[in-house]
């Protein structure tokens, strides 16, 4: 008898990262990096599961885990080889629910829920199929690949059959880049220095042990205070030399004015990209920021919640640089339309990473598209803090500035079952005496 | 002693309406009105209380009840006083917390929740003034009024001395509007007619009835077959005459090059305006439609999910019709912003109703429109829908395709307490034998 979903498990999961100054940046004063995590559990003969979460920094993970649990009853029943037959379908299934996407269309919990149940289905089908998710979509035909994407709202940008023209032109080559992929991995930057809480001779330190580890870019938050930003990139820039690339991120702090002028006073500091400007939903914003600022790169997209806003960004001109997240639109399906949409525009993919699982859910993606899509590492570094990978169990792996290419079956998005119970909110161990 | 807001009481309320076909459109066929309804409780002397809600059409309902619940710990304790006397700092702390902006920003579950709560400390503040919030609006100073709107974002658009400008302008006249409104009401259009649901003679019947009762504006959903739809644009337009406007609403149906043929198709029959043709978040979409199907107008507003976007829809010459919701932004506070944004760029303001409490809370803000912001009643009409009224302690009142003015104090947003009880999900006696 064929295998069904039975279940659909939810867990609320934080880490209390805000007791000492991870991930403080000017938006972000205090992150507690959480999981609303789903496990997708089947009663197939080896209990066959998938794992896949949102990811948060802190309070609201229950409205996510409301939201997941909102969709449990369309997931529920489904035969384990119909999801991952039709991995697109499950997902427009998902999206298009009438009801709940009164509360998007296609943004906020609602959609990064259903991006959880999503990616925990890619996860299913890597573990069924015995492979990484990057490579699981490696080794997907190119017919099969366009059957992921939700087209509705993105022809007159890109169609599938020109879709189709860049699958097809990256099959040329596509061994030797898995051969590289596994021998040399991902190139990867890291964002460990640049925090907002660190003193200046923590971040001299931090960069310098940053490059001594191979790293070739490292990022710095800014955004609080320009005389301090100056000094804090001066700092840096003393510590790393001229030949490594320093990324600024001022996490949406300014309207387009200031973006301007701010990031004009640090050119001199040579930064490489300024990311999040501005409001992730201000694609003309972000476009006169652009003009304005080169040769500083303008990047963003950890917040842009959907394939529909990308789109716009890339026909405005709006970014040098995409930052797809994997826990923010509607999971691996709509990145897939947004790796899709990226190399139609020539624009290279730098995926956001961090917080907790990030590093874990991206890699399969930017593996992806080197392998089948873009066919390039040119430009391309996928985000990296060395922060509580612990909790997986197929965790990221950096050497020498790369990620590893995964081997293990699935997206690397299981968590140890000790880390959902000992940091289960409220009432886990953690968090239990607080 | 000063008074406090003492709890922050949530309610998750669902009418079934997906029983009868009201409200079916081609993206939603099958709504259940729901409001996550929120009241602010004080121990004021009165026991002075605050009402306001998400509306949401069924699933999902659960997660704004989860999402208001999440912002509470921000609003219990704080004094009526201060809150009452800088709405909108009291809108910018719900919309800043620096956690739960991560599950937006400004979108989704969390912004509509926070627009709940904002539209709540609004109708508080009207019953403790004595005034209609159209009216306590109206009665501020222009300074007063810039300090409700969160400019983060705005300034390349708007600044706020601008906005000074075009509310000092509209001083004059005020008076006589005042008495306009209170004598006359607002303009009105009724969707009743139009829901795909419907027979043809029911149409056409209703259609009819609207003109009879004084409505010069109907609307028509349009988007799940182009034939029927010419049809049924046919049936209507030979059962008003040619000097009623006819608006059509495809809820978001299409692509571009769809939206484009299909409104040309229409075309013939004087379609008014053509409102959500594709995707809410496509600002540069909306902008190729509406450059092509001149001179039917572009409307749309009603899932914009804040300023930012309502800014660059203005920018981009997006739209012609301007539909704000009173519960999908951050409340009353944002829709300031709106309000002044559409003044500046000249374009009518006709918002969003129907639902369930829609028409209450949306008339404040168009009156208060008129009489403070743009000084206009030119092209501008409230939607209507005659439904659900009954649930209200202070409903809309619609006479001869007219809103009366509402006089009681607050924002209308008060649900009697038996339809609290009546239609509690799931446990209330109208769902519990389902």
């Amino acid at each position: 008898m064929a295998s069904v979903i039975t279940a659909v498990d939810i867990h609320d999961v934080r880490f209390p990262t805000s007791l000492e100054l991870h991930g403080s940046d000017a938006m972000n004063p205090d992150p507690d990096y959480s999981a609303a995590y789903v496990v997708l559990r089947t009663d197939g003969p080896q209990h066959e599961h998938g794992h896949g979460f949102c990811f948060t920094i802190g309070r609201g993970n229950e409205v996510c885990t409301a939201a997941i649990r909102a969709h449990a009853p369309l997931v529920v029943g489904r035969s384990v080889d119909s999801v991952v037959a039709d991995l697109g379908g499950f997902a427009r299934d998902l999206v298009r629910d009438s009801q709940l996407r009164w509360l998007g269309p296609e943004k906020g919990a609602v959609h990064m829920a259903a991006g959880a149940i999503v990616n925990a289905a890619f996860d299913l089908a890597g573990r069924a199929a015995g492979k990484p998710v990057w490579r699981l979509l490696a080794d997907m035909e190119p017919e099969r690949i366009l059957g992921l994407v939700d087209w509705r709202y993105l022809t007159d940008a890109l169609t599938p059959d020109e879709a189709l023209g860049i699958l097809h032109r990256a099959r040329r080559g596509r061994e030797q880049r898995i051969a590289h992929l596994l021998a040399d991995g991902y190139p990867a930057y890291t964002t460990t220095p640049g925090w907002l809480g660190y003193t200046d001779e923590r971040l001299a330190e931090l960069s310098k042990q940053a490059v001594a580890e191979g790293f070739s870019q490292i990022k710095l938050k800014v955004g609080a205070d320009l005389e301090e930003d100056a000094r804090r990139l001066r700092v840096a820039r003393d510590a790393v030399g001229p030949d490594i690339r320093i990324a600024v991120d001022a996490n949406q702090r300014w309207d387009i004015a200031d973006a301007i002028t701010w990031t004009k006073a640090l050119a001199p500091y040579e930064p490489y990209w300024i990311e999040e400007p501005t409001s992730p939903d201000d694609v003309l914003g972000h476009a006169a920021v652009r003009r304005a600022v080169a040769p500083v790169k303008v990047a963003t997209g950890e917040h842009i919640h959907n394939r529909v806003v990308f789109k716009q960004f890339l026909q405005a001109g709006a970014l040098d640089v995409l930052q797809l997240d994997a826990c923010r639109v509607g999971g691996v399906a709509e990145n897939v339309a947004i790796l899709l949409l990226a190399a139609k525009f020539g624009v290279p993919v730098c995926p956001h990473a961090g917080g907790v699982g990030l590093c874990e859910s991206v890699q399969h993606l930017a593996m992806f598209d080197y392998v089948s899509v873009s066919g390039s590492l040119d430009d391309r570094v996928i985000e990296y803090v060395d922060h509580l990978h612990e909790h997986f169990t197929d965790p990221a792996r950096v050497r020498a500035g790369r990620y590893l290419a995964p081997t293990a079956p699935g997206m690397s998005t299981r968590m140890h079952d000790e880390s959902l119970q000992h940091y289960r909110f409220p009432d886990g161990p953690v968090w239990a005496g607080r």
